[in-house]
């Protein structure tokens, strides 16, 4: 079948419209309907050929949310109607370690992207800037009720990138999480560390956002402009979530930790990072990575947002808008996340 | 009281013999009559003034074990005869969180070092390589009867900073152990991680040492020089120990970690490391570092060591041999440590 879509033909080129192909339904596959597209930071990396060569046309998105208007012959979780959402991955070995633990995004064999990765079908995926998808339904999930199909969509990356390591680290009441960056990631993990009851500061570069800071659920809020800053908070937090990407000195924030503390980031700057060791040693400190979830938590965590009232600040654009708001995120001229309203691309008949 | 020691005074003088002064028992102090000294690589960083400028003459020695020949009026662990061992901390703040939670080494007021450290009553620590010593009760640890006191004494160090992150990260069987470097730290990885159960390869330079190793303790023995070595064992292990303290290309073992695998250091190299973060990001991984051990954790790896017989390999050595030495352990000519007999050492009277 046939879907509209919005694509870039080139490293640098601006957006088109496109008609793609989604595959035949498989018996496993449902046929989304999509809404909602986020604009996630990756997506530029990606289609502008900062991670990797990639084929053009190229169709980004990966925080996906919308309907189900068809399903496959052997479908049970989902049925037409339902409210679903797709995020990073489309799919992956399925029988590795870590895919039998439902921790299908460190695949061993490496999980299917959304976009710009080849399918098990041999076809080039491509995302959710269109107006429809086709997915395995173990790579679907469900969003509740009570969350918006708008802000729904960010969830799908910008949340399950921070909700997990807040997780897996065990962030709840009595532990206190710095969050670094005030942007797409660092608003969505400041909001889910609050309803998880943990204390949370911001490090942010400047004073700009503090306002938001506070109204959207941190109880400090620096600039690490202040060396003061640093002195101040020595040994304070027992996790630290870095959502910048850019290259930053790490082994400040590193003496922000308590003993047995970690900095984790969830964002990958292209060049490796400078870590003085002593600071490690000296107080069993860990400096970690973390990459979005499995399927099994993003459904946990939509729930999680669903029951605690958490959802992403965003605001909503045409399909015309995307370029304009591609600039606008790579100046960080955004509070929070740039949303798509699908409906604005035609229908493809 | 007075003792006899071996000290250097200055950053490259030879040892020469000392008399130094202990300080009268306090009440819960106890006189330990030493009997071995081991000589860890760190005694020489100290004493040659590249960790800090430290004061002259200095007396090295933090792996101690020895006899009780008196106690003060308020002893209640230790009585005249025990048989003890005391290693690279002598007191802490005891009040702090870590303190409190048995993990002196992270004592947030900074632990007193068995040397080079100014103590609580204002005085310059002295180490180890000495007839005898003055420790509060707190800071001493009791030597099973079926570890000899010559190889304790590496334990005290050696033993503990390996035993610590191996109990940390859960080492047991099931789980996969890699040991970087095959010296006094790396033998002592192989040997305790092997009597925990794991699955242990060491990763040393060459296969110079591969019967030893697998004499020791090691299920596979392979060399880093070969870049075979790091495509075969990609996504082994579970947990690798660090006991290199030079430079080494770290991202290279990073990639050697299985999903959620870490990587401590247990050694500090002077110059940070540059790690990359996109393997930490890939797969879950984490770098640590870990430092040596509470006393609680260091009694119970001494309990572990009696019950499992596990003791480094030493060579003992006199006291006329200390400089000998300290040149063979820079050149890494030693199998595994150097233990020094102190009744070698003239008493003083």
């Amino acid at each position: 079948m046939k879907a509209n879509a919005r694509a870039v033909y080139s490293k640098n080129g601006l957006f088109e419209s496109a008609v793609i192909e989604r595959r035949d339904l498989q018996p496993d596959d449902v046929l989304i309907e999509i809404q909602y597209a986020g604009i996630c930071h990756s997506d530029i990396h990606t289609a502008r050929g900062e991670w990797g060569e990639v084929q053009y046309p190229l169709v980004p998105g990966h925080e996906i949310a919308g309907i189900v208007v068809e399903v496959g012959s052997q479908v049970t979780k989902f049925k037409v109607g339902d409210r679903v959402g797709v995020g990073c991955m489309v799919d992956s070995c399925g029988e590795c370690e870590n895919c039998r633990n439902g921790e299908e995004q460190y695949c061993l064999q490496g999980n299917i992207g959304t976009y710009a990765s080849v399918d098990r079908y041999g076809q080039y995926t491509q995302g959710g800037y269109s107006t429809h998808i086709v997915v395995r339904e173990d790579f679907v999930v469900r969003i509740p009720d009570a969350l918006g199909l708008d802000v729904a969509a960010p969830l799908l990356c910008a949340g399950i990138t921070t909700y997990s390591p807040l997780r897996h680290w065990g962030v709840g009441p009595g532990k206190r999480v710095a969050v670094v960056g005030f942007g797409g990631l660092g608003h969505m993990a400041v909001k889910l560390a609050h309803a998880m009851g943990a204390e949370v500061t911001v490090l942010s570069q400047s004073l700009k956002k503090k306002e938001d800071g506070l109204r959207l659920g941190a109880d400090h809020y620096y600039a690490t402009s202040d060396p003061e800053t640093f002195q101040k908070l020595a040994g304070t937090f027992d996790l630290i979530v870095n959502t910048v990407s850019a290259k930053i000195d790490i082994n400040a924030y590193m003496s922000l930790l308590k003993t047995d503390g970690t900095l984790v980031n969830v964002g990958a700057p292209p060049e490796p990072l400078a870590v003085h060791v002593f600071p490690l040693i000296l107080h069993r400190r860990s400096f970690a990575g973390s990459a979005i979830g499995g399927i099994r938590e993003t459904q946990e965590m939509l729930d999680f947002c669903a029951e605690h009232g958490v959802a992403p600040e965003i605001e909503v654009i045409s399909a015309d808008q995307i370029d304009e708001a591609w600039e606008r995120v790579l100046a960080s001229d955004v509070r929070y996340r740039f949303v798509i309203d699908v409906s604005t691309m035609k229908q493809a008949q």
